[in-house]
């Protein structure tokens, strides 16, 4: 099982025209990367955002899964969406990890463009056999603030399809990526 | 390119009980998966329903990407959208291929639980390297009815990750097999 972590950043992102915002919360990415993760063996999802407002929302959400008839309706997604805590900040989300494996994890960023310190899929998953704690982290809007990627331990590189589009969505490419990363082929 | 056109069924599939239904359009089904299907190039995607209020729905959506203000704002949603053709019955998009390519193309059904009839993404592989027409059908709600898949041509076999939990969305399973079937790894 990798020791792996994954945040979802609603902080710090740009937006389509690099301005950095913090994002609101989309309802599927909640399910969708939650259902992903317990799907390949990450130990946590974090759901960041600095708004409170924002964070209510989340909590909601997960509790009608979780607790309300949403978990009768449907038990597989509240079992997904156990993995989800909720954070003010990456560093928040990242001392949390430190807390349970006492050892602060290291930081992959993931970006759609290329980066000069693009690592491949094949190193990182060289990387995490090591054992130690990583903590990869998915930026919405328009992907994460240059700011973050920059002070990450990595960036991971991104996915090429066949064609130049790069467009994925951030629930498609969390997917992609883990299938990527866990599963041997 | 890959000779590979994808479809979302929203009739006929299953609900919790079992019972055959046809299952509301979701917005994010539009946009997730024509962006995973431009990525990797597949040549047409589409959207499945028998309801009239519903394909109107999905064309008025569409539509606000390619001509409306969201093209302006997010020129790179319409030109995945544009993949999208809406149809009455998985029938009807096989004849609309056969159409295009002067033949009836191969139907390839997928489920979240094995099947007899399974073969393996290697296999699928090897098959679209031969360059026929193939149709890649997933299902919404609880996946596609039993009926349909019986007949199919071929059965995909399942994801699995490193767990028992196999409930990804369908958004996130159909970016998963696009990759594993079309990207050289």
């Amino acid at each position: 099982m990798p020791n792996l972590y994954v945040a979802l950043a609603h902080y710090p992102v740009v937006n389509k025209n690099g301005a950095i915002i913090a994002s609101a919360i989309t309802n599927l990415d909640l399910h969708d990367i939650s259902r992903a993760a317990k799907t390949y063996g990450i130990r946590s999802y974090y759901v960041v955002t600095p708004l409170e407002d924002q964070q209510a929302l989340a909590k909601k959400i997960i509790a009608h899964w979780i607790d309300g008839s949403g978990a009768d309706y449907n038990p597989s997604r509240g079992s997904a969406l156990e993995l989800i805590h909720i954070k003010s900040s990456l560093a928040e989300a990242a001392e949390h990890i430190e807390c349970v494996e006492n050892e602060y994890p290291q930081i992959v960023a993931t970006c759609a463009r290329r980066h000069p310190s693009n690592i491949s899929f094949e190193a990182f998953r060289g990387i995490l056999e090591e054992g130690r704690p990583h903590l990869l982290v998915f930026g919405t809007a328009w992907g994460l603030a240059e700011t973050f990627i920059s002070k990450a331990d990595y960036v991971l590189e991104p996915i090429s399809g066949i064609r130049e589009y790069n467009h994925l969505s951030v629930r498609a490419a969390a997917a992609i990526i883990l299938d990527r990363l866990i599963v041997k082929k």
